[in-house]
C-alpha cells in the first residue's frame, strides 16, 4: 500500500475504492477524488495505481487488501470472467468486504451472472448493486457518465453519494440484481447494430458516388438518423481510426447479447448480422482499431483518407463511446 | 377539367401541377396552394382530386391534360412503375409537357431509373428534377419536409420556388439526377435497419423482464438511441399500430435498397436481414398496419396493450415517418 492521503476538505466519510484503471476506471476515480472522496485504488498493473494515488488517494497490491479498507468498492474491469477474479480469485475481495460494505459493478456482463453474483456476495453479508455504465472514458473523468442501475434499498443507501459523484445520470431500474445489465445489453445491442448499420449505409453511398460530407449532413438531420451514426461516421469522414472504443469491444459485447438470448431460444437476427460484421473485421486485423472501422469490410470502396491535423484535436467533453 | 380557381393575392404566377393525391401529395399540393400557388391537381380517384380543388385550385382528369396546362409538375406517386405510368403511359405528362417545364419526381426509385428519366425527358425539351422528400404526412400538410434533390441549374432555376414551398429543407446534391435519389436510398436504408432494430432491441428487452416504459427512457437518453427507436417505440409502448408509414412500405423500400445495389455485386447484409424481417411480417399478416409492427414476428413476448384514449389525440406537428 502506497497511501498518499491528501484530504479534501469536507471530504465525504465513505471510503471509495476503485479496482480497475483503465480509459474508464481511471477516469471515474479522478472523478470521485475531485468530489472530495478518500479514493482506494487497485490495478493489476502497479505503476497505473501509484501513479494515480501520487496526486492523492491510496494504491494497494490487491483487490482483497483493498477490499478490507473500504465500504463501496467500485470494479470497473471488462468482462464477467475479470469480475469473477477481482472477486473469488487469489487475493480477491469477496471474502475480504466487510459485511454491510457494498460491491458496485459497472462491468458489462450477462445478466444472469449479475443476478448469481448478487446471491453469492450476500451469503457473505457483501451488498451488491448491479451498475453497467455508459458515456465514455472522456465522460467518466468529468463524473458525467450515465448509469444503468438495480439493486437492493440497503446497496443504494451506501452507494448513492459514490454513484452521483460519478454520474449526471443514474437510472434506477428495480431492486434485484440484473436489470441493469439487462437494460445496458439491450443498449449494446443497439448500438452494435447502429454503428454496423452506419458502416454499411456510409459504404453503400460512397460505392454509389455520393460525396461523404453531404451523405453526412443529409442523415444526421433525417429519420435515418443514430447517435452511432452521427458519431461514428465521423470518425470515418475524418479517416481517423484510432480507437475510441476498438473494433474486439463489439466483438464481445454483441456475443454478449446473443448469449444472453439463446438459454431463452430468443432470436436476434440484427444482432446476429452485426456480430458477424464486427468478426470480420476483426477476423482482418481490424480489432484494435476504432469500432467505425467495421466499415473497412466493405470491398472496392474509397474511404476518405486522414485528413492533416496541425495541433491535437481535444477531446470533446460530450464524448461519448458506447 | 374541373377549374375552381380562386387566386390568393400576389400569388406567385408559376402554374404548379400536383400528380398524386396519397397523404404525402395531398399535404404538399395544399401546402403549395397556402403558399399562393395556383395548384392544379390530378388523381386516379377523381373524387380527390375534385375534392381538393373545391377550396382552390383545379382538378384534371388525366396527368397528359394536367401536363399541358403546367410549368411545373409535382410527381408525388409510389413507385417507379407508377412514375413510368405518369409519363408515359396512356395520356401521361410526358409528351404534353411542353419545353422548358420541368418534373419534379418525389417519388424513393432506384438511381438509375431517376437518371435515365433525366435523359428521356431530356429528349422532349422537358426538365427534371430527382427529387425524394422525408418528412411523413404531418409535415407535407405544413410544408415543412426535407427533399434530397439534384438535377441541373435549368431545372432549379423554375423549381426552386415550388421546392420552397413545400420543404423547411432543400438538399441541393448536385447537377445530375440520381444523387437525390442515392441519398434517398441510403436513409431508407438506415431508416428500415434501425426500425427492425428497435424492435428487436424492445422484444429482448420485454423478454427479459425489463419494464418497457424504463426501457425506453433509458435508450433514449443512450448511445443506443435512433431517430426510428425514438419514434416508432412510441408506437408500440401505446400499444398504436394505426399505419402512419405500413409494414409494406419498408418491404418495398429495403427491396429497392437490395436492387440499387445488386447490379453493382454490392453486399448490404443488414438490409437483406431487416428485409426479411419485414417479409416475414407482411406474410404474417402485418402487411397494412403500422411498420413498428414488425415487432410481433417475436413470439412468446407480451407485448403493451392498447391504452384506452377518451379523445383523439392531435397526430404531433414534428411528425416525420420516413
Amino acid at each position: 500500500m502506497h497511501d498518499q492521503d491528501h484530504p479534501a476538505p469536507a471530504a465525504p466519510t465513505t471510503r471509495v475504492g476503485v479496482v480497475g484503471l483503465g480509459a474508464m476506471g481511471l477516469g471515474m476515480a479522478r472523478s470521485l477524488r475531485a468530489a472530495g472522496f478518500h479514493v482506494a485504488v487497485h490495478d493489476l498493473r502497479a505503476d497505473v495505481a501509484a501513479d494515480f494515488a501520487r496526486e492523492g488517494g491510496a494504491a494497494y497490491d490487491s483487490a482483497g487488501d483493498l477490499a478490507a479498507d473500504v465500504d463501496v468498492l467500485v470494479g470497473v474491469v471488462v468482462n464477467s470472467a475479470q469480475v469473477e477474479s477481482v472477486l473469488f480469485g487469489d487475493g480477491g475481495a469477496a471474502h475480504r468486504l466487510r459485511p454491510g460494505s457494498v460491491y458496485v459493478m459497472c462491468s458489462t456482463v450477462d445478466p444472469a451472472f449479475s443476478a448469481q453474483l448478487e446471491g453469492r456476495l450476500g451469503e457473505l453479508g457483501v451488498r451488491f448493486l448491479d451498475a453497467p455504465i455508459s458515456g465514455g472514458a472522456a465522460r467518466a473523468a468529468t463524473g458525467e457518465l450515465t448509469m444503468m442501475t438495480s439493486g437492493s434499498p440497503e446497496a443504494y443507501a451506501l452507494a448513492d453519494p459514490v454513484l452521483d459523484a460519478m454520474s449526471t445520470t443514474v437510472y434506477r431500474l428495480g431492486d434485484t440484481a440484473g436489470l441493469g445489465s439487462k437494460v445496458k445489453i439491450v443498449n449494446q445491442l443497439l448500438a452494435g447494430v447502429h454503428i454496423a448499420a452506419a458502416a454499411e449505409a456510409m459504404a453503400l453511398g460512397i460505392k454509389a458516388g455520393v460525396p461523404t460530407e453531404a451523405l453526412y449532413e443529409v442523415i444526421t438531420h433525417s429519420a435515418g438518423n443514430s447517435w452511432m451514426f452521427e458519431n461514428r461516421m465521423a470518425h470515418v469522414l475524418a479517416g481517423d481510426y484510432t480507437p475510441l472504443s476498438a473494433v474486439d469491444i463489439f466483438v464481445k459485447d454483441l456475443g454478449l447479447v446473443l448469449d444472453s438470448a439463446r438459454p431463452q431460444k430468443f432470436p436476434l437476427p440484427l444482432s446476429a448480422t452485426a456480430h458477424q460484421m464486427f468478426l470480420q473485421a476483426s477476423a482482418s486485423g481490424l480489432g484494435g482499431e476504432d469500432d467505425s472501422a467495421v466499415i473497412k469490410i466493405f470491398p472496392g470502396i474509397e474511404l476518405p483518407e486522414p485528413k492533416p491535423v496541425p495541433t491535437p484535436a481535444p477531446a470533446p467533453a460530450s464524448q461519448k463511446e458506447n
